[in-house]
C-alpha cells in the first residue's frame, strides 16, 4: 500500500483525490495547502500529487527532490519557465506533468491520432463536444487537444486547418480541415466526439465524463505507476503504455 | 388505388417519387415535365405532386383547378405572389404547400414545440445538425424550422435569441437562447437533435435520415391523404393529425 | 417561501432533497427518520415528502391528514392496500404518489405515448437502457414504463407485443412489436433511448440523468405544486401539465 | 489506371463494385457471372475481385494463377477446404480473402483490440449493434467479430465471456464479460458501436455504414492494394497498415 501526499489539498481537486486514494486501496500520506508543510509531507510520502498553483511549483519540486520522492503535477497555467523547473527536477526524481489526468481522454487522444494517420483526407473530421452552461471558452481545451492529435496523425498543423464557429453561407466543406462544434447546457461535465465522415460510412470515437472524480482516479493511477519510475520526465499516455 | 400524377417528374425528387407511389401500392398516373400537357394528366389522376418550379406553378394550380383534383406543392423557393395563387386555388380544391414532406421531421418539430413550452428556461436548448461536404450553408433550414419551433413552443422571437457560430471567449452561456452547431462531411443525408440541457439531466429528440427516399414517401402519403379533403389549404402537421 | 418536510431524511434520496429545497429556494422544515414524531414535522410544515418506507406509509399519511397538508409520496414497493390508503387520504388532502419523480422522464414518457399514437405500425419501436454495474434487473423500471407508454400510444397490451433478449436465429422482425435492450456497466445513473425506426428515417427520444439528483429537484417541484391544490389523488404528468 | 475484373458482376455487390471502380478513377476490365469466361476475364483485368459464390471459387483463383493476376475474395459461406484452396493459390498469386471489405470496420475492430488491451476489468465491455427489420440473426457477424478482437485484446476466449440476450433477473453485471445487445428496425444498414464504461467515464467507438456502397468501396480499395503485392495471403488490416 502506497502513502501518497496530495500539494493542493482543500481545492476542489485536492478532496477529490484524496477520496480516490481510499478508493483505489491506498493510503493517504496527509495533504498540504497554502503555506503548509511540503517537505514534512514530503519526507513521509511514497508519491506526491500536485494540484495547487505555479506559484508554488517551485518550492514543491525543490522538497520531493530532497525527500526524492517522485511527483505527478496536474497544474494548470504552466508556463515556459515552470516548464524549465520540471525538466530540472526531472534529472533527479521521476516527474509527470499533465494537463489532463483522465485516462480516458489520454486514450482517446491516442486513438484520434492513430486513425488520423490511417485515413485520407476523403474522411472528413468534425470534433463536436459539450459542456455545462458555465463553461466561458469555446472550444473546450480538449477538443483542442483532439484536434492537435488529429492533425499530427494527418501530419498538418491544426493552426492552418481548423474550422470554427461555422454559420451562413460557408461553401462546400474544404478538405483537410478539421471543424469544431461547441454545445453549452445543463451541468454536462465534458463529452466529446471525434467524427470521421467519408462516403457512405462514419467513424466515431467519444469520450464522457459522469463528473470530476474520474480526473482524480486519474492522477492517482499516475501516483501508483510512477512508484517503479527512475528520474525523467513522463506523460499520461506512458501510464497506460501508449 | 389512387392514380397520383407527379408535376416535374424527371427531376430526381420526381423520380423518387414515381417509386413511393409504387411502394405505397398506389397507381401513377402518369408525369409530365417542362412543356408537358399538365391539364391532360390532371385529367386522369386521382391527385396531383408538382415538384416542378415556380415558374410553373400558376399553371399547375389552374390545371388542377380545371379538373378538380387535389394538389401536393413541394416546390421551393417560393415568393409571396406563389403563395397568394395557392390560397385563391385553395378556395376551389385542397392543396398542401409544404418545404418539407418528411413526416419524421414534422413530427419531431411538433414535439420540439411542446417540449419547449413545457420547460422553462432552466433547460438550455442546443440544435446540432450534421450534413454532407457540399452542403454551403449553416444551419440547415430544417434546423432553423426546429429552432423556430422551440421559439415559438417558448413564446420567444427566435431571431433575438439564437446563438450561432459559438467560438472563442463567449462567456457563460444566456438563459433563453437557443444554440446552433452544423458539422459537415461525407455523405450525411442529414442528421438534426434537439438537446434540452438541465441541472443533472437531459433530454434529446433526433431524426436521422438515410436518404431522400423519405421526402418522396411523405409526399405520396400526403397525396393520400388529400383525396378525402374539401377545398382548402392544408400542412404537413395536418397530415399527421397534429 | 414554502416550508418542506422530508420523511425519510437520512436515507440517501432524503439527504439529496434536502439539498434541493435549498437549491429551489425554500426551506427545510425539518426531517423525520425511523422513530421520529411526523406528527410533529406535519405541524410546521406546508407540504411533505415521503421516501420512507411501505411499512410507514399509513402513519405519514395519518399524520398529514391530521396537519391538513398536502404529501408528495415517493417510496417504492408499494402494494394494493397502500394504493387504498393513498386514495382515502386523497378524499381529505392533496395526495401525489409516483415512481419516478423525475420531471425528465415524465416528458419523455408523454412524448412516447404521443409519437406512438400518431406513426403506424410500419416505424418499429426499440428501448435500449444503460445502467451501472450493479443493477440486477433488466429492463429498467424506467424503460418498462417507457415500453407502457408506447403500446398505449398504440392502443396494445405490452405484455403480448415485448420482444426482450433478442439473440440467435431470430427471424425477421415481427411488426408491432416493441423490442427491450439493456446493457450495464460502469457507474451509468441512467440513460434511456426510445427508437422509432421506418424505411430510411429514425426518431430517437433520449433522457439521461447524470445523478440521482434529479429525483430530488422533481420531487420538489412537485412539492411545489401541491402547495395549491385541492384534495386529491394527482400524478407526476399533472405537475408538468400534461 | 488499372484494369479491375468482376466474377459475379450481375449480383447486388456486383453492381456496386463496378459503380465503385468508376469513382475511384480506375477501369472496369469487364465482369462474368455464372457460365461466363473467367480466363478470359483474367487475361484482360489487372486484378479481379470475386463475389460470386463458394462453388465458383475453384475455378476462379485457378483462373487467377494462369494469368497470374491477384484476387481479392469477399464470397462468403467459405468452409474449410475453401481456405485450403485459397492458401495453395496464394503461392503463387496474391490473394486476399475476408468477411468484410469495409474499411471502417476493419479500422474499428483494429482499435476495439487496441482499446481492450490497454484497459483493465474496471472497464466493462459492452457492444450494440442496430440493423434492419429483415435481418434473421442476432448478434449481427460484424457484432461478433468486433466482441472477438475485444476478447483478443483481453487475451480471454469470447465463447466463455460473453453475455448475450440479457433479460429478466440477471444479477449484477460479472466483471470481465463482453455484453452484446441488438436492435432491429426499419431500413438500418448497419450501425455498430463498442462502450467501454468504467466508473464515472466511459469511451465509445461507433461505425455507422448509411448503405452497402461502403463494401465496394472497399473491395476496390484493396484491389488497388493489391497490384503492388508479392505472391501470398492477405487481409483487410494489412490494406490499411494495421
Amino acid at each position: 500500500m502506497a502513502r501518497i501526499g496530495i500539494i493542493g489539498s482543500e481545492g476542489r481537486m485536492g478532496r477529490a483525490i484524496a477520496e480516490a486514494i481510499g478508493a483505489a486501496g491506498e493510503e493517504l500520506a496527509g495533504g498540504v495547502d497554502k503555506d503548509g508543510d511540503v517537505a514534512a509531507l514530503a519526507a513521509k510520502a511514497d508519491v506526491l500529487i500536485d494540484f495547487s498553483s505555479p506559484g508554488a511549483l517551485e518550492g514543491n519540486l525543490e522538497a520531493a527532490m530532497a525527500a526524492n520522492k517522485p511527483i505527478v503535477v496536474g497544474t494548470t497555467g504552466l508556463e515556459e519557465r515552470h516548464h524549465w523547473l520540471i525538466d530540472t527536477a526531472a534529472e533527479s526524481i521521476p516527474v509527470l506533468q499533465t494537463g489532463n489526468t483522465s485516462l480516458g481522454v489520454t486514450l482517446l487522444a491516442h486513438l484520434v491520432r492513430e486513425v488520423a494517420s490511417r485515413l485520407g483526407e476523403d474522411w472528413d473530421i468534425e470534433i463536436v463536444e459539450t459542456h455545462h452552461r458555465m463553461k466561458v471558452d469555446a472550444p473546450s481545451g480538449t477538443a483542442l487537444l483532439l484536434g492537435e492529435a488529429a492533425a499530427k496523425g494527418r501530419g498538418i498543423a491544426l493552426a492552418d486547418n481548423s474550422e470554427r464557429g461555422r454559420d451562413g453561407i460557408t461553401g462546400k466543406r474544404e478538405a483537410g480541415t478539421i471543424g469544431f462544434a461547441a454545445l453549452r447546457g445543463g451541468t454536462v461535465a465534458g463529452d466529446h466526439t471525434v467524427h470521421f465522415l467519408a462516403e457512405n460510412e462514419r467513424l466515431a470515437l467519444s469520450h464522457m465524463a459522469e463528473n470530476r472524480g474520474i480526473f482524480a482516479r486519474g492522477a492517482v493511477k499516475a501516483a501508483q505507476w510512477m512508484l517503479e519510475r527512475k528520474p525523467g520526465r513522463y506523460t499520461m499516455p506512458e501510464v497506460l503504455g501508449l
